[in-house]
């Protein structure tokens, strides 16, 4: 029975990885990140995150927690991590939290951002961290009333991609506290914060909406689309690049 | 006789190319461009850059200017470049100018920005365009003492590399305007304004000058390295990857 757990706040740059989890037969940010503490550590120890991210999708507050039979230096244990992960991965806090902790299923709330670039020519600095959807028109108005359609407690199948073995048995009811949308000098950031996300939700969100606010379909169809209950009534995923997992919230009674 | 003349506002992302010039086998990006040009105008073509930048620098305002015999539509110009070239490789304006205008020696001013990042553990977003100095102190008062030595009128032999063949003949007193130092969330920018910059003098300064700010090196050096007149005096160069060559000037007669 292993005595201490552990909360590692981590920020990465998604693009050269399969995504948090393993997918395929590239790298997987959680298995460089456990390979990195096992190193460390010299025991063998079982990094869960608050959540997958997909291949390209990026994060600035993924928290993840793992258990282990010493008591570590935290400070030390930071400088020695990030010495060994690869420079687009970071740790940024590591703390160390209650047994009961567990980074997926203690989490109350997530935000997550994504970030649409709506002018003509893409900056290329840029280029790796938003959705350019300069081919078609975005009115912003009708981009606005299309995702507040989406706050609220809904049944979220239709925008839910079926995920992998046993995600039949999963909740479709999910809740959205807020959908915020910031103006930035070259396109907009929408920033959803929820009890809980399904798989690709987000981005099969916003796929939807810039196709309401591209005037390829109307803002009517989103109820239909949310009583159809199946996932090939909405809209394209939009790309994973423009998505970042920016804060996962916890109860303060975790924390030592 | 070539009739046209243009110019392009070019940007780019510098992390996956040899530099603005062919410098070994890797791609560059004056190359990149001029074969898109080629391609589109179907006639020969010489671009000419402002100035060459090294393997990995950046830059959101490179200018360049290429002759050629055909009157051109400059907007579906700017459309074709910019869906040949690699997203890295932004063309931000095409413009017709004189036919004297040369991007290189109708130059008056040039802006470079160098990005130092202070904090002790790197935002992994920024890490392919700041020089992470985590690892020395970073005296940010002595670093202004340190850098207003530089502006004015010198002989900067002591702060440039030798480029290539015939650069013994390149003369060596420059004039840099001005140095503002901007704080930023995690560190400084450096921005650079001058009548023209010799191959690493950037580079060469901020590398001497972080020596300073770290004290590895006193104020009173700086003197010493400019009467030296040898390169192996000043610090090391600092790394490419904090550069930026923002802004390029010219007369406005030369715009029509």
């Amino acid at each position: 029975m292993k005595q201490h757990n552990y909360k590692l706040l981590i920020a990465y740059d998604g693009t050269c990885y399969s995504g948090w989890q393993l997918q395929s037969n590239a790298t997987s940010i959680q298995s460089l990140i456990q390979n990195a503490l096992e190193t460390i550590l010299r025991e063998k120890v079982t990094l869960i995150g608050s959540g997958r991210t997909d291949a390209g999708v990026h994060a600035l507050g993924q928290i993840a927690h793992f258990k282990c039979d010493s008591e570590i230096n935290l400070y030390k244990l930071l400088g020695s991590l990030n010495g060994i992960l690869p420079r687009d991965i970071r740790i940024l806090e590591a703390t160390k939290v209650s047994l009961d902790f567990h980074a997926q299923r203690s989490a109350i709330s997530k935000t997550y951002h994504y970030n649409l670039y709506l002018d003509k020519i893409l900056d290329p600095f840029q280029r790796l961290y938003v959705w350019h959807i300069y081919d078609r028109h975005c009115d912003i108005s009708l981009l606005k009333e299309a995702t507040s359609l989406f706050v609220g407690t809904h049944d979220f199948t239709s925008f839910a991609n079926e995920a992998h073995a046993g995600s039949a048995s999963i909740n479709p009811i999910r809740t959205i506290d807020s959908i915020e949308i910031i103006e930035k000098p070259s396109g907009l950031c929408l920033s959803f914060k929820g009890n809980g996300f399904l798989y690709k939700m987000v981005r099969n969100i916003v796929g939807t909406v810039v196709e309401v606010a591209a005037k390829q379909r109307s803002l009517n169809e989103i109820a239909t689309i949310f009583s159809a209950k199946d996932r090939r009534t909405a809209g394209q995923a939009a790309p994973p690049q423009g998505l970042f997992l920016m804060q996962v919230e916890y109860p303060t009674s975790y924390f030592l």
